[in-house]
């Protein structure tokens, strides 16, 4: 087929000259170009917010949501949920290396891996599904997917089962981000610390921090609040309404000596939560918006409302060798192991 | 009238809880609370987004346009367009200073001051609309307005003209955070290097990276390239669609030795560009998105997508000094005072 494009724009439908994730339709032509990865799909791990949408839109109803997702991607040759703009991950086996990567990359025909770029921009064709997960929004399908020259991706470990390896890898990008921009001694706020990549995140902060800073938790309730202090991963826990920003500073100044934190960091998935981000980290501090559901505007305009001069970072799925970074936390933590294995396997 | 909150929240009538930006209504009773100042406004300049919106519902009849104002603030007593969500800003003068705050604060009562935080939280009342000006998006009035604790204001400077001062102070939240980023010997590139706060940035980074660094501006087309090109403000220019990423990678490989940029500034306010800005960054690189057209997920799937490792950094309007280090940049540099009283005044 000749050499496509490293980031997969030669497959681009709609519009022409702009990149995959954005584009409205690419090709999920499966004979591949020399610099691609054919992949036998086994299942599809929805992006949270999107699978969220769709169990709304389809009112949990199971074969509604497998038609929703076939339209989807017979329209936009790839699971890009239109409302949301989000994708997810796979699992699959590799089927066929183009001739150029084969020199190039570490995987081998047979291999089975977990894609680590978005649905959102890979092509892929859905011949059936066999099964919906809505628990651990997981789609398993017969189908093919293609991964770019660029596109990064997991060997599934041996130690671990390819469940339980996903559901890490899902949020790889946020503990990694954390481990670039926790310093020891830090105070930090984790939102949405009962969550899965809250509790990834506030793990990650607890070991950096060490004993001269400090983890603090956000739960909604106290039930939630009580399965955070188990597992000792923050310091302070602290009970607040996500969407009431006073309510979190107040909660932050209670444990924190009346002040403000150095990093917060958003692990929730809930609209209009920048503020409450916002509001309880001091100035020259660190926001860090791991959550989809953020608004650009809302947050910048939000800063300059109240006067904070704040770093105001996007969070990204990706960060340098972040699957290996999150896969050890979970290796080196039986408590998080076992979350994992109970909550989201 | 007691002490009220830092940043407001006193004064929010629905829905409680929130803070005042975000609220549907907000109380513009003019007794101050004790850490609230009292300004006697001389005119409001409507965030440009609302304006347009506003002239076209009223197809630029210039008494409905005021009736609509006089409807806002009276239902939310700010004037916050309920279809954009944004303000503006306002000019007046000190009229009293509460008790707290006296010796808190650098004001004294009469000083001509512009309020830095949006409209679209600040307590105003209308008395009268005087004029307004359809071109430079300028109400004039008879009204009052409260600043809250929180909230930031630049005394207007005596060596320039009001109007110039406030174009500068309307975007001097981006260079200000561009003195924060960049370092000597980068090399940095300016999206809409060609605007407002293209021009600013631009200025503001030649100055800091010194001759082994280098500043990349993108213009559109050629005249706008040349123009460019004649302040002296880039080192190099290039010419490219920002709606296509590839083209604009290529057009910085070509002036750059075929690498990477370690910065790149998004000014433009332009949908649909954040591929453009993070594709010509190096890994471990930073990308600055100013433009308020920012789309969160785009910009978080997009880096993703490509696996690409920078740090991606929400714009705000304020970081601190900026007014001071806005006004300073502008009153140092002879041409881009001119070309600010020519353009924007």
């Amino acid at each position: 087929m000749g050499k496509g494009s490293k980031y997969g724009t030669h497959r681009v439908i709609e519009p022409k000259g702009t990149l995959p994730q954005p584009a409205l339709k690419i090709s999920n032509d499966m004979n591949i170009f020399d610099n691609e990865i054919l992949i036998d799909v086994d299942y599809l791990n929805i992006d949270s917010a999107s699978f969220t949408q769709l169990r709304e839109e389809a009112q949990d109803d199971v074969k509604k949501i497998g038609e929703k997702i076939k339209s989807i991607v017979n329209e936009r040759g790839k699971m890009q949920n239109p409302v949301t703009g989000s994708g997810g991950m796979l699992i699959g086996k590799v089927e066929e290396i183009g001739e150029v990567l084969k020199e190039k990359t570490d995987l081998q025909v047979g291999d089975k891996i977990a894609t680590l770029v978005s649905l959102s921009l890979t092509p892929l064709r859905i011949d059936k599904i066999l099964n919906i997960q809505l628990d651990i929004d997981r789609v398993e399908i017969d189908g093919k997917a293609i991964l770019f020259e660029s596109g990064i991706y997991a060997k599934l470990p041996e130690d671990m089962e390819d469940t339980l390896a996903l559901a890490i890898l899902d949020v790889a990008g946020a503990p990694a981000q954390v481990k670039n921009l926790v310093k020891p001694a830090n105070t930090v706020l984790v939102l949405g610390a009962t969550g899965k990549s809250g509790l990834m995140c506030s793990l990650m902060a607890k070991n950096i921090v060490g004993i001269k800073g400090k983890v603090i938790g956000q739960a909604r309730n106290e039930k939630r609040a009580k399965f955070l202090r188990d597992t000792q991963f923050c310091d302070e826990v602290i009970i607040a309404d996500i969407l009431k920003p006073v309510e979190v500073l107040e909660g932050v100044y209670a444990v924190n000596d009346g002040k403000e934190v150095d990093i917060s960091i958003n692990c929730l998935s809930i609209p209009n939560t920048e503020m409450s981000s916002i509001l309880p980290v001091k100035d020259d501090g660190i926001v860090y918006f791991f959550s989809m559901a953020t608004s650009f505007t809302k947050a910048a305009l939000g800063a300059e409302g109240i006067g904070k001069d704040v770093k105001m970072l996007i969070g990204c799925g990706y960060a340098k060798n972040h699957a290996q970074i999150s896969l050890d936390l979970v290796r080196k933590s039986e408590t998080l192991r076992n979350i994992f294995k109970e909550k989201y396997v």
